[in-house]
């Protein structure tokens, strides 16, 4: 698989306004996007640092993959996602690759991207992500 | 504090030729640099992935900040770097933003760059880093 670059570094953050303030003030970001998905348990916004970008993602509840996350192991990165060309085409290589998937197939993920997780276990503790702009097919 | 972007994720390791062979093969990644650095305990690769580019930190030994990075808590991602024109500058204006600072003058970190350290604490939980490309002052 050959990835275009990072798309973005997800970080988890237990409250969201003070993570963009913290964001937009030290690094100079930008707010690019934000939402919530109830579905996710999740409430995020993406930051544009210069060329870069940084996912802040609030929990809805404890009960949720990112509140699960936060009582495990705190505040911090959570997961770095990578720009491909196709989502299901480089799923399909990462498995030949030895790469364990979360996401069999591509789902519909924040801010309209089409995703799917790669299993950290395989990827040395990293949970990985692939990501790209296209409409779900 | 106005970044580039991001200039590398820096991930802890325990075996860098496992990493780096992980890196290349699945993400169709490419060597950058490799480097051994006794006295910060770190041998270390830059890999590019597209535009974006991870530096795999293994420890040279238990006693080292990589090292016991790892017997807290696993390999995995342990700091962001941020690009910035000027590191001095930076952690002047990093300061003025209540960030607290690991390193109050940049420092000559991998690969020959200026570096500084800010603390996790004030960004919910990411050590970042901010870096330049220029020689030191």
């Amino acid at each position: 698989m050959r990835a275009r670059g990072i798309h973005h570094l997800g970080v988890a953050v237990a409250d969201l306004e003070e993570a963009l303030a913290t964001y937009l003030e030290l690094f100079g970001g930008e707010l690019e996007h934000r939402d919530t998905v109830a579905e996710q348990g999740v409430e995020a916004a993406a930051v544009l640092i210069g060329s870069g970008r940084v996912e802040l993602l609030a929990p809805l509840g404890d009960d949720t993959p990112i509140g699960r996350f936060l009582a495990k192991r705190g505040p911090g990165m959570h997961h770095v996602a990578y720009e491909v060309d196709d989502v299901r085409a480089a799923l399909g290589e990462l498995e030949v690759a030895g790469a364990e998937l979360i996401d069999r197939e591509p789902h519909l993920g924040l801010f309209g991207l089409q995703v799917a997780f790669v299993h950290p276990d395989a990827i040395h503790g990293v949970l990985s992500e692939v990501v790209s702009l296209d409409e779900l097919a």
